[in-house]
């Protein structure tokens, strides 16, 4: 295992004898102790750097990837921490992408993946830890994708699939296929343009973006990116001041919004550790939320350090309000049981995102997709009076169809996205490309021509049936609990 | 991990300096820079060829496993785009095998896993890609095997197995095991014989072939390889142009063939992968069909740009027609569920094929062997009426016995006879001559002296009986989804 | 796998020879035979130390893992045979930490894992043996954990947690999060301040600790070092004297312990085979137990050759001698089955712990949080009438928000503490603090604000309820064994 | 993966290049091309030996590890075929043990899997497949232990645990534990002494050996290594030459045998790929069998090519031709059915074994622990009428305890004992004490004092409850395949 160990400017200055030379490239530290003697340029070079921060002498002559190549993960020693290096400022951020040349054409990607691994390699160390954690051990991170790989497809045969059609309406708005760009922060650590981007890629796409309250430009500029009356979405942090939300909840309708997501499943950040790991860069700040961003005792994580004007007390009393904000359909996005989601119709919302934050948020949550087939099981009534959308783990075109026979309206997809923003606009038209080569590819061969004959009987969800939760009854709790004095007025909250 | 990222030959010239050596050996390009000081031929030969394809200079004097032991597949930096290289037409494929005298003798092989390693390794990489890929991320394709193994035996004992009979009939025609050679794609690409060389083998082991529509031959060469009445199957995929399959038809009709198999579960070709990312020859045409190979933005996948002429408007009304153009028995081959099976039997079919054309189509349908036990719990009547085949995943004798313990009358096998086919038609015969001598004996392991004696009782499904998916009530979709206004007749054609 | 056979100074000394060189350091000994003719400081000094114990030397040039990191755990050859070496005393035990410098910082440390890795390292090999080890295949050691993992949240949402509190009562006694230190022994193969540095962190941290008879200072040493009335548990093997065990339990009443914890799931030690292997220190000895430590036939284990005192005759109707000694707080630790929390129950203790000894004694035994779910199903009476805690495999704050969740009062946490007292009192306070973290964060995002208003609905259990047993009916036993002449009145003891 | 491939003298040869060097030590080839330069021992000396044997000059240097673990198991390119070797007869066969002095004390041995280990090292690749295999993939081989693991205890508390006997009786013999040594077959390759070590040993250790018909010394001469009365099971393959059966009968009968285990899971010998592709030694027979061994087209299985005599006619009417010949008690080995359980107590054997041949007939049979549960739910009526025996996996004590919980009266093992026996008598007694240590132990922790207060209570089987199989309707099974003209005879028979 390659280690993300902290390890001071010190600490590697004493690892500077030719039995026992440390190096930092580019903010990972190396032994290279058994390497050196048999370094092509001589092992002189390496005696000089012995103990010290290389990267500039590095990069003049080695690209990035060989030193990996090279030595092997188990010679990774671990990070160095950046708190602790004097240095001129520029240094402090690594160049978000590598230069042009080093990465594949966009004509030889063929699936999502191929975005994902480029973008490990070529995004800033910081980047990649932001958009690519999950919460503490990554278990519902990964969940999110293993889930769709337990549920089977069961294919039709002999039906006449000479047309199909993957287009459909979201919130009233035409997609020329049933997903649209998940909103995520910060998005120009992947590509200068950012959000921008996602704008101009996918409006020549015919997809919608969802533009994040912790987006890296503000919503006036990103939409002047796409044509006229492109639609958008509007993500919502609600802010501890509510009168800023209340500002920005007109700003963005002004701006021709279509509809408002609210994310109620992060009302304090998630531990997402590889991103803690690493210190970030202090000048980063959000032109939306207005937060700057700041390192401290628990480390760097972005998601933390930037979300702290995120109000924990927003509850369900709040959606009166926020309708008083606004005429936008309002979308509540984190709904992970049955119970909420059926609290969402009664509190007369236009749709819901089952979602759990990209398993960002409480590690062990169900999976997306399993809190989907959860709700057509235990609630299917909320699916004929709200738009159900579902976001985490959307990989391939399978994914799409397989959210779409459990009821799903549209899904929305985030990592995937960031990772083609590498390659700015392009990037999002080539991913949105293949997405839909295999929505149709799916359809065909599942033996259907439009969204509209997708049901359940087309997937075969047996491995997944025990593990949905039967319905509890809340008033059985407090009884096993005695000796804790449960105040009649807390559970009356649950 | 190896890489199969597709590198340009402008790319791989910029690697030519001391401290940044690539290499193209054979299509594959490598990362050498760690191993060039080491190398026992010296180092000037390696830097003499430091950023080209040095394939020449490596086969003179090297033999081709050495490098792959040398370096190690951390070091393979991708696949030489063969599109960004300018060369002599005679070096634009590899060799489809390697000079006979690297492979081990076929005295040595003893099961089928044998033959896929030697393939492996000899096939050229777009033979391989193209014969060992499946759809996307070859869940299905894996899950065909893993889900025998998952089925297990109930061996009886002091039976008197002194004499066993491996011997069938398979649609009235003798076969000396229950087993055929399932229609494959361009056999030319294992070996110059081709399809020929299976003729002539399975003629010699007793066994049926079943020639595809993209035969690397025409119908009427290979028969010619086979003693006059072996019996022969023919695979069709219905052209766009029907007139074209009516000939077809014909045509095998008067070559003595003696059943029709019609391919459904690929009305568009599946997402492979591996074979997409290679560029395929464009000098290879199909006799069949007609079709010439052509490289396209999606890649170079064989089975996708030679099946432009396959009919993705063919339906169950289609049957019919099928049945006026010929008098030889017709077996849909491509089931995936039971109300398919349903449905074929209703349409009087003579067989059906369980089949997920080797996992090459819709990823995560199910494994073959489940949807036999799906037929056996939820339509048994389709076993009295027609036989039902299977293919998908038979790699032992064992696997072969479990399919008929579920019912199939006999099973087609794909992949092993194209690997045993680097061998020609020895290689053919000595694979048959495994599988009957595994077959013998599960049949004495399990008490049982002829295929008559098997049933379900002699297997134990309870490790994936709860995967078998209920009865899905059709009627019951459209209410779930009523926001997409399902027309009724599209519900009704469901 | 880096092997752990114990090879004798005689073999050792025999590989000599430049073609075949094995070196012993620090115990560990290594095959340098490959390694000698690169090595950086020359050759030379390899051949002068071949077959010899270099750890002198070598500590003079290297740090620790240079040796590890250089030739890889397949090139350790085994363990050098303590009990076959001539050497001056001070060398039989390594220091049981490096160096402070080696070890990162506490700032740096973010999860319970990274004091695992940090102790891994830094610690004696014994001592890691010691810690680590579970019995025979650790099989249930790493169920704990695993198990906690199949158990999902089901996190609620649009609740105000603005405000949250971690604090409860565990006996009676204040603890700012509803965790305890577990009872651990020898804690001072860890740091030189072992248990002190326990109550010292401990009371800083607002948590309880509880003694164990095993541990390195007497109980008096270790109470003072938190203030006064800071709590305090005490836990108690019995001794087969049973007189020294009465005036143990008067003693540590009179220190002011708040309760008694009776270890019951070891009447005799389980087989930690990691432990056996290494010869334990006959210097070693108990202050509380008065126990020596010795090698003997079956190893170095330290929890057996130290274990000797403990009854193996301890049964249920010593509870009222028990009573009869202490007039503290009752608690029964080593619970894992339904029938003995109601045999518990019935003998009117105080509290139960759910714990297999950290999956110390048999394996294949179940994992706590599975033993916990057994109550809830079976008995969840218990939770009525005593206070039910849990410990094994506690590392996240979420593992302990589950145990909560399924009725517990409250965890003990064992390995990680130990781990942390790498760092001395620092390391415990930094472990708490923490955990504490987890634990709200925890709270938050199930949408919770404090501990009374946990129950089971906010799990998914659906993954491992199949794996609770039924109640079995005793009385069927007898008559599967007739032939083993069970006498009745032994039937009427189980 | 370590590649098992035959390769020719003649394919050897030609990798005789400084570039491309092959060299054969102890019948396995290695690529040393890269490893030749960095030869302690000079290139020279590994050029003169390129393409060629290099045992013997590598043995005068060298230990056989050595070769191993400088070059890493994928440099290992294939297997000699000895078959086209020219040399002289003295080496044929490596030498079946390593010189004493290689291995480790047996006083550092604790557990069966360091014997393991050991004699993965130490015998003779021959021996090791012999002992080793299983048949084709190895699945029954390895569920037999894995199915040991997924069912757990349930320990009880607060039991006087403080004496315990693990002593019982054995189709009426005394034994120490509740096992016998295994019938095996040519213990003479794993030591000289052979089956007269196992004799020696079990006498010393209280346990009871069963004599293989394939045994490599005479039962005779194997009895006389045990003190006069002490007792001895044969194992019993049926001869095609009825009257050699008769004979033998007779013998073992004179010799004071106790009982005849009767081998019925291998009417033919399952295919055990391992031992197929080493050439066996055609000097070695079987005294008792008087079968020799030979090579064939199929390989050189040792089992295979020595079982020629067995009887595959063998049936349950000849159950009565059986007690005709002997009037000890008959033990039928191989039962792995309920129906089989039924049938065998319906022709009134004495006892049973649950067996699978250790996974070496059928693969994909169920793990022999899982059919005794499969007896004890469907036909637990056996366990009052016959001794139920059960082999297969065991690997502790554990196992054993848990087979004893589940009805059986004893277990058998043999590959522990097998390879054990590379230390003589002296291996056999040092397992028998680890055994009987563990066995103790779990009766303590497991609360019981003795073997008579074993039940199914004690055991959690609910992770593998589903896995049995429901009684099968054979009547049903010929209607499922109606085309396949089943004889209502053949049917009778089933």
């Amino acid at each position: 295992m390659a280690s993300d160990r902290l390890i001071s400017s010190n600490e590697l200055g004493r690892h500077n004898a030719a039995d026992n030379i440390w190096i930092a490239v580019n903010g990972v530290i190396y032994d290279v102790t058994d390497f050196a003697p048999t370094h092509p340029g001589g092992l002189r070079v390496i005696l000089d750097n012995a103990g010290k921060d290389a990267s500039r002498a590095y990069d003049e002559v080695h690209s990035p990837s060989i030193i990996i190549n090279s030595l092997g993960a188990e010679k990774r020693v671990g990070i160095l921490d950046q708190s602790t290096v004097i240095r001129a400022p520029e240094q402090v951020i690594q160049q978000s992408v590598s230069p042009k040349g080093e990465k594949p054409p966009l004509s030889t990607f063929i699936n999502s993946y191929d975005f994902e691994k480029v973008a490990s390699k070529t995004l800033s160390k910081k980047a990649w830890a932001f958009y690519s954690a999950g919460a503490t051990d990554l278990i519902t991170r990964d969940d999110n994708k293993k889930a769709f790989d337990r549920i089977g497809f069961r294919p039709r045969i002999l039906r006449d699939v000479t047309t199909v059609s993957t287009e459909t309406k979201l919130l009233g708005c035409d997609s020329s296929i049933p997903l649209f760009i998940a909103p995520v922060g910060m998005a120009k650590l992947a590509h200068p343009d950012g959000e921008k981007a996602f704008a101009k890629g996918a409006a020549k796409a015919g997809i919608i973006p969802c533009i994040s309250t912790a987006a890296s430009y503000s919503a006036s500029e990103i939409v002047g990116f796409a044509p006229l009356n492109h639609p958008f979405f509007f993500q919502l942090y609600v802010d501890k001041n509510r009168a800023k939300s209340e500002r920005l909840l007109r700003e963005v309708g002004e701006l021709g919004m279509r509809a408002i997501f609210v994310t109620v499943d992060a009302p304090v950040p998630g531990k997402r550790e590889a991103d803690e790991r690493l210190h970030v860069d202090e000048s980063l700040s959000s032109p939306i939320s207005g937060v700057k961003a700041i390192n401290d005792s628990k480390g760097g994580g972005i998601a933390r350090v930037m979300g702290s004007f995120i109000d924990p007390g927003l509850s369900w009393t709040d959606i009166a309000w926020l309708r008083s904000c606004t005429n936008l359909p309002i979308v509540i996005k984190g709904i992970q049981t049955a119970e909420d989601a059926r609290l969402a119709l009664e509190h007369g919302v236009d749709g819901i995102v089952v979602s759990n934050h990209g398993g960002r948020s409480l590690d062990t949550s169900p999976a997306a997709i399993m809190v989907l087939l959860e709700l057509q099981r235990r609630c299917p009534e909320v699916f004929k009076s709200m738009e159900v959308f579902l976001d985490g783990g959307i990989r391939r075109g399978t994914d799409v169809i397989k959210a779409l026979c459990l009821g799903a309206k549209g899904v929305a997809v985030g990592r995937p996205f960031l990772y083609a923003l590498t390659y700015g606009s392009d990037g999002i038209e080539r991913l949105t490309e293949i997405l839909k080569d295999e929505i149709e590819t799916t359809l065909r061969l599942l033996g259907v021509t439009s969204l509209s004959q997708l049901h359940p009987g087309l997937l075969n969800t047996r491995d997944v049936d025990h593990l949905i939760p039967a319905n509890y009854q809340e008033s059985e709790a407090p009884s096993l609990q005695p000796k804790r004095g449960v105040a009649k007025k807390e559970i009356a909250k649950l």
